[in-house]
């Protein structure tokens, strides 16, 4: 067994590698390294160099994934693959992802050259944040096959389709099949920030996803009538802004009183738009999110009904049209004891959560058993250069990373799983 | 005295005039007349023709008005001024302002040559709107003295101020001053169509504006926290939309419980704006009317106290800044009077209102007694194309400022004012 402050040291190099990786960037004054960028080849070559380092065999698949094999005891081994993604948002933190790649190497190196009886495959995903196509998730969807013809033609704001950027990065995308998952995967692990307040607020340095949220996105168009701001009497009025402003109130009163929910207008627009005129139409959009799917729809559906009501009382008509529809995906139940046990032995007691975030486990959960494990991020602040973590904290995960690997070691049940990739 | 159908006939001809001074305009699609655009020539060729068939006297004065004098019964006799605008909203309708002009023409043809104990000035204001640069009513300033450098500096969409637009239509800025009022104005009267659904509502022809609202216009900064959509509980949200929600809703239902105030906000905006984030900040701009100063101000205190506390109970700031400031303006009570009983006359009980917008007459107001007639707008529907008016409304408009005509005739309280300018 490591002695504790091996894993503090272990942690310091982590953080210190994480803001190493956020000098690679497309812009001189931030961190944004978006999918095969030019600055993602230096950011491979140093995490290469440091799986190659700890014995690991080192490839680039064809979607741009970074993977590194540390073989397990036997030659036959099933393998635990542990990541996160390795691209960035524009003016990025230095932890969003990255910290989940840096610490899977760094687990690797805390086993001291052991052999485990499973071999554990570091992954460091091309692309999650979906800055430059538009669509997230590239590198993940490539382990579960799902990266088609119509993703690999899809196009960046220069006219650059994925397929042609993956040639240019020297990668051939007609080898895309091939990042398929092997049939030998036993689980995946995801070491993440939290991106939010939660743990922050609650004084515990890790969280242990349950699940990842399901979710809503839809567009909401309240119809009234446009007119003049002083010569139209209050009664007589059919004003679209003030119909959407009863419903953004609503729609936060719902959230509050609704445990788990979290419903967002995070954007609203009246037309015509200027100060003397009663707007005519109202536009809002909803984002609601649950990590139940029947809380969701049946809060979504109130929401809907309200936005009706509202606009009948007030003589606005309200519609409504959806734009994304997503599933919650369940983290592993095993997995997940197995964490939360790992963390007690690291003299930490997780808190278990819903991630409100989508995340790389939540593709990998489609064919592969997936767990998460959060850390705190101060303030909650990310996607900013303000992310933060707290040394303690990742020493923290670490070490009861490196106690999950400890117990899977010895579970037969662990070992016996076959994958359903 | 005239008949009834004669009304009817200069009324017929009043409608058919604004319908022909439509057809001239800067747009082949629809009516855009702005200041001294080249339309504006053809618009004055068009109604000076019809004044010196009346016998008028037409000039243009330096600001662009066009001003037809018919004499009154001795050479040195008083003057009325009877008008309204020329100019034009861009997709405009035909009646707006326009109207006010053909029914002081009108009027005078009414008289069938007879000479009153003064003079009728009908004076049709080159802009009123504030389209073309930005700022309203220079026609009418230029009569109370109020343009100066500073508007004559400004400049239009295409770098052309006011000034030069002057020359280019052939008059000349530095005889601007001459185009004030003269000493002998006994009293200024517009007819105007309301803009507004009161007197539709009310099935009423005519309304006599007691006052001109006073308006305050301004901006409400909320500033909270962005955030994660999806990683942000509820109750850790500093949700600066929501909170600009919660006082549109506020300020609507101040002004529904409050008689005669009109509040609008029409114009609200989030930011960053995206779906998935909870908005930092949200801009929204107040539009608040009121006849009395008083209750506006004190509406005013009241709303702003509200986005503070509305702010404060969610950690999020309220600032504001005043964009616009003007008090009430009344309407002289005697040609008040005077025009209620003209309408009485002409089998009408006209409906005593403020005017929720700015007219020439609150301009005119500073500096002589000023009174304005309100012809009913079915449905409302105004600074469109759709505009219209009821012929039966403007044979008794034009009926009722014959009567008061005759009235003033015989009014010694009148003829013995002497003019404020």
């Amino acid at each position: 067994m490591l002695k504790e402050n091996t894993f503090r040291t272990l942690a310091e190099e982590a953080i210190s590698r994480c803001r190493r990786l956020a000098t690679f960037s497309e812009d001189a004054g931030g961190t944004r390294r978006t999918f095969l960028s030019p600055p993602m080849r230096d950011c491979h070559r140093e995490v290469s160099s440091w799986m190659k380092s700890l014995g690991m065999n080192v490839s680039l698949d064809a979607a741009g994934n970074l993977r590194g094999l540390y073989a397990g005891a036997s030659p036959g081994s099933s393998r635990i693959l542990i990541g996160s993604h390795l691209d960035t948002v524009p003016n990025a933190g230095a932890f969003d992802g990255i910290l989940g790649v840096v610490l899977a190497v760094a687990l690797v190196k805390s086993l001291d050259d052991a052999k485990l009886p499973f071999a554990i495959e570091v992954i460091g995903f091309s692309e999650e944040e979906g800055v430059r196509f538009g669509i997230p998730f590239i590198g993940s969807r490539a382990l579960v096959g799902r990266v088609d013809e119509e993703l690999l033609g899809r196009k960046d704001a220069n006219g650059i389709s994925v397929r042609k950027a993956i040639e240019n990065f020297g990668l051939n995308p007609n080898d895309i099949l091939k990042a398929k998952l092997s049939d030998d995967v036993l689980g995946f692990l995801e070491f993440h920030i939290e991106q939010g307040p939660v743990l922050d607020k609650l004084g515990r340095p890790l969280g242990i996803v349950e699940a990842i949220v399901g979710q809503n996105r839809l567009e909401f168009r309240f119809s009234g009538q446009a007119n003049h701001a002083g010569t139209t009497p209050m009664n007589l009025r059919r004003d679209a802004l003030a119909a959407a402003a009863e419903w953004i109130v609503a729609v936060e009163a719902l959230a509050l009183r609704t445990p788990g929910i979290v419903a967002t207008v995070g954007f609203a627009e009246a037309k015509p738009g200027a100060t003397n005129v009663i707007a005519g139409e109202a536009r809002a959009m909803l984002d609601i999110r649950h990590a139940s799917d029947h809380a969701r729809t049946e809060a979504l559906d109130e929401l809907i009904r309200q936005a009706e009501s509202i606009g009948a009382r007030r003589g606005v008509t309200a519609k409504w049209r959806a734009l994304l529809s997503q599933n919650a995906v369940a983290m592993d139940p095993f997995l997940t004891e197995q964490i939360e046990h790992a963390a007690h032995k690291a003299g930490c007691e997780p808190h278990r959560m819903a991630s409100g975030a989508g995340h790389d486990a939540m593709i990998l959960a489609e064919k592969v058993p997936a767990a998460m494990v959060f850390l705190r991020t101060p303030e909650g602040i990310s996607h900013d250069p303000a992310e933060s973590v707290h040394l303690d904290d990742v020493a923290k995960a670490l070490e009861c990373g490196h106690h999950l690997l400890t117990q899977l070691t010895a579970s037969q049940e662990f070992l016996g799983r076959t994958c359903r990739a």
